[in-house]
């Protein structure tokens, strides 16, 4: 397979925030355009929990990215006037160093002997490949849901590194109804006998635990409102296996099971329990002693907050939040409250609506 | 234990809606008050999935009822004035017939040879025990939750047998978010290995898929204002066991381990996934084509429905359209949408604001 991704390897140890050591770090990215002479036109865009670093096509891997409409010449984030960086965050399992890789130290993959993962150390990474390709000041810092998070992290560790941040879908910190979700979720991975403790083989992963943790994820993920809509009470056409009772009666169901077949054995569920725990533990309040406080002091000269009106998991009262906070000093900020029906996922369904916020904000 | 329950045994055979007939059915209820000279004034409650008939203490069993504040002398349902019934759903495993019942045409425990359950069936078995009671006309007959959804089957199946009817936090049918979130229960159940098929041994049952099915259903009960309000970020004072990095960090955590425990060992699993399939497959609009048209039949004198503005499960919209529906014909229909922050589960918490609307209705 084509590939255009890009590894940054640090020779000196990364440090966790909240203690222990990696050696021989490696972050996977991609990315697109070019930098500027003075090296001011790049936009940090960080992920979501499942994406990889490949965003968008390019010549080099022609395959579609994860946001693909909102990427490339012409595009809200134009490619023609942006030097565009999309890391895989740390701990995920496309090419950076994570829970399923290598531990140097013995020769063993890390699984749950890898430190406790946390947003700032996936914010951490991202600076250091900006760094490596001498990028002196972002124009804008950019993510979704947990990117959106980790553009926050990244705002208050970093000061000046950004002139710009959009975030996305995202919270200065996890509400408890979230938190329950993703725990919940991480349970059913946990219990699933095949987890073994996180010393599973690659051949024999917890695939039913996955498949289960990744249809609570779809349904939360996006809305009521757009499941009846595109539901309604359709019965499944398919045949129900002889013997099966409880099979699939409601084509809302075999929606779930086509799906999350297909996540299942995509990515590793240490990674998968490693990432969503990082969500829960954030905090922007750890800098600053309050999330106001923290938003004041960061430097971001213009911000932009989109948050959608049917987010479950990411209610648009954060996104108020964040928005307040952030205006403090005469900052110039925009939030942006979309009526978009798909709920959390609407950033990678609603093109519509969150194409043109983007083009103007960058405009 | 002291016990107020009645049984009723059907000799003759119950034929169930979808197929299949059962046997020498029994159905437990109980009763409070007594019935009026002219049998007029009874009122008959169905309850949620997961209750017994035991709605309130009496003299034969003082311990609390699950709906103790609502029933009594002196309490919005008055047992000075109304005989009142509560009758434990066809398919519960607390004292009806069951998938963990004996079929007596084996002597073994029906499990999954149970006929398809549905809410008519559940409707049915508690009309059963009206007329073996004497009662000519109910004075109401009242439910929450599934107990509404039966409700609803009730005054559809059975023209003139109730003056009033209160439904509470239930629809006339299922959305496909709901029916997501439960299938998404079941299927829990059903992976866990010790499910087997429905063969489980009352000493080994499917203890972990039952835990994690009432942890996702008491997510969804509540609202995620309440959990803000309650929980915050607070993190639990619990010991972590050593060696497990995945343990407890959060209150909201704890919170859920605890009552989850709690509930499991006293329902039975494939009772729990027969009567959650019966909420999925109701559909009101069986009854006579369409939703409108099916109220519109309903010969009932006066209706009040109650809906809870954060219900995720049973949204406020489809309380508006139960009561738009029932207003047809002139109908006296009263629709009260409350502000209460606990979600679903807002009937069995919030009784300050539920209590004074049942009082005004049946007074």
């Amino acid at each position: 397979m084509p590939s255009a991704r890009k590894t940054l390897k640090l020779d000196r140890p990364f440090e966790m925030r909240r203690g222990g050591a990696l050696h021989g770090v490696e972050i996977a990215y991609e990315t697109w355009g070019d930098l500027a002479f003075c090296y001011d036109n790049a936009i940090l865009i960080f992920t979501g929990l499942s994406p990889s670093a490949h965003a968008a096509s390019s010549t080099e891997d022609p395959s579609p990215g994860w946001w693909e409409d909102m990427i490339g010449p012409g595009r809200p984030i134009d490619t023609r006037r942006y030097f565009v960086i999309c890391v895989n965050s740390l701990g995920s399992p496309f090419g950076s160093t994570s829970p399923a890789s290598i531990n140097p130290g013995t020769g063993k993959p890390y699984r749950l002997t890898f430190p406790v993962l946390t947003v700032e150390d996936i914010a951490r990474a991202g600076y250091e490949v900006t760094q490596s390709l001498g990028v002196r000041e972002l124009a804008a810092v950019v993510g979704p849901s947990l990117g959106g998070m980790t553009v926050l992290a990244f705002s208050a560790l970093f000061p000046n590194a950004a002139r710009n941040l959009i975030s996305i879908s995202a919270s200065a910190r996890s509400s408890p109804f979230a938190i329950a979700l993703r725990s919940l979720q991480r349970e059913i991975i946990r219990r699933d006998p095949q987890w073994q403790e996180g010393n599973y083989e690659e051949d024999s992963i917890p695939v039913s635990g996955m498949r289960l943790a990744r249809k609570l994820g779809m349904i939360t993920y996006r809305s009521a409102k757009e499941w009846a809509l595109r539901f309604g009470r359709e019965r499944a056409d398919a045949e129900r296996k002889p013997g099966d009772p409880f099979g699939i009666d409601f084509e809302v169901e075999s929606y779930l099971e086509n799906h999350a077949a297909k996540f299942t054995g995509q990515f590793d569920p240490n990674c998968y329990l490693y990432l969503s725990r990082a969500m829960d533990l954030f905090d922007l309040a750890d800098h600053g002693g309050s999330v106001a406080e923290a938003l004041r002091r960061f430097t971001v000269k213009r911000a932009l907050v989109i948050g959608v009106e049917t987010d479950l998991l990411f209610p648009i009262e954060q996104q108020v939040e964040l928005a307040e906070g952030l205006k403090a000093d005469g900052r110039d900020v925009t939030l942006a409250r979309l009526d978009s029906l798909q709920g959390h996922d609407s950033f990678l369904v609603d093109m519509d609506r969150f194409r043109p916020i983007l083009s103007d904000f960058l405009k």
